[in-house]
């Protein structure tokens, strides 16, 4: 891929993301992109707290979701979309933190099918970060 | 479990439901409860879409994570609280259409896990549903 | 589909399952079929237990595995093949019994993808019967 | 840990490996073992096959599993024991070789459970490697 082509790329995932009303909501963002990589941002407030003030289970694998399926459509042709066909989280730790921070790669890239792996953090007030999720899943090109 | 038993449960139930942000971002209410069985729903709006503007499948996730989560609390003792281990969900169709109805079920209750279903609807504007997602995951008292 | 057509589908099936070694290694056999559904059971024998003698969640998966795959080979054209993409197992209880017993059925129909559920059961030596396993997975056309 | 804990683990890990009827009936061994890591492999052949004559994922989910299992005892006191809670498995090309080879590792540590991932490859005739499933999953001190 030459990197006109993956600015063409970038420019179309970044359009994508900012179309999704959920990554609004949450005032998510797109940290960084690369072949194959997507970070995604945001941070961590009321609007998405469970019962005990923590990230809510749900907004965690919102991130990590988009975060698979945007690595996913770095690797795909230039106007492709991608779906996700299922996803799998595992919580390991409470996301008591300011920034929710999920990187999502390809594990396996494919025609009919991707795999995809993605690790969401937290980011806490003093800088440091805990990783609370592990995330593996499969696209499909929609 | 007696009436009055499961009243102080529901109650409970709610309360963390009214405390859980996420939950009130989306719109989501409560629609019924019953031992070992939960539905919640919410409005399918812009604040929760994905680029194409069916539902996110974060918000799919978090109201039928929820519903789970609240499910496994019925069977669980006065009090105590539950977390997610781990959730997997298959999306099955688009989640086109202006609500969305989570149902999750507990498939084996426990004292150290329990193991918990649900499935997640949409309804359409003409008031047909569709299954839109499976999910199969692992809930531990907190 | 009419009971000429099963009948056809069900011969390959069984064919397809006798030239599975692994299921011969286990001493598997097919118990029912019908469209979207099969079930398939195993002796529970040494040579598949783990550690403590109990049925080991390989051989378990393994069954409910290839009951799902069944299962949604009831679903495709005559002559079609499929290939598990992901499969999730929650394990509910120790396989202690005499034989495993796995119903695979189909959630969900599709001509690129199929949705699969399945059960595993133990058969104890006096009859009765417990569910040890539950699993959700995705299967392929091949 | 100080490296005679290691080897009493070590020695543990194997007596628990040699006691898995399902092990014993694939051929497999032990290949290595660290603190939070262990590889397994075990033979290709046709007591394992599916009906293509490639490892059954059931094989591969049990290598797997058991290589998850057993990285998890590495990381628990001497005389503790391991059992799956749920394990999902991406099969990410066909099991096309003479050898699988299943390395699992510890995501996360815990003392009320832990979460494993492992690759499995296999390895063809010419000696070269190629992965074939990506696991993750949670496991409990039993």
């Amino acid at each position: 891929m030459t990197d006109r082509d993956f600015a063409a790329i970038d420019a179309r995932l970044r359009a994508s993301f900012e179309a999704q009303g959920l990554m609004g909501t949450m005032g998510a963002r797109v940290d960084d992109t690369a072949p194959g990589r997507v970070t995604l941002s945001a941070p961590i407030t009321p609007a998405i707290h469970q019962q005990h003030g923590f990230a809510h289970a749900g907004a965690t694998f919102a991130l990590g979701d988009s975060a698979s399926g945007y690595a996913a459509l770095t690797m795909m042709p230039l106007g492709a979309e991608v779906l996700t066909v299922e996803m799998k989280i595992n919580l390991i730790a409470p996301a008591d933190g300011v920034r929710l921070i999920a990187t999502g790669t390809v594990a396996k890239p494919g025609r009919r099918l991707l795999i995809t792996q993605a690790t969401v953090a937290v980011e806490r007030v003093d800088g440091t970060r805990r990783d609370v999720a592990l995330l593996q899943g499969t696209m499909i090109p929609a």
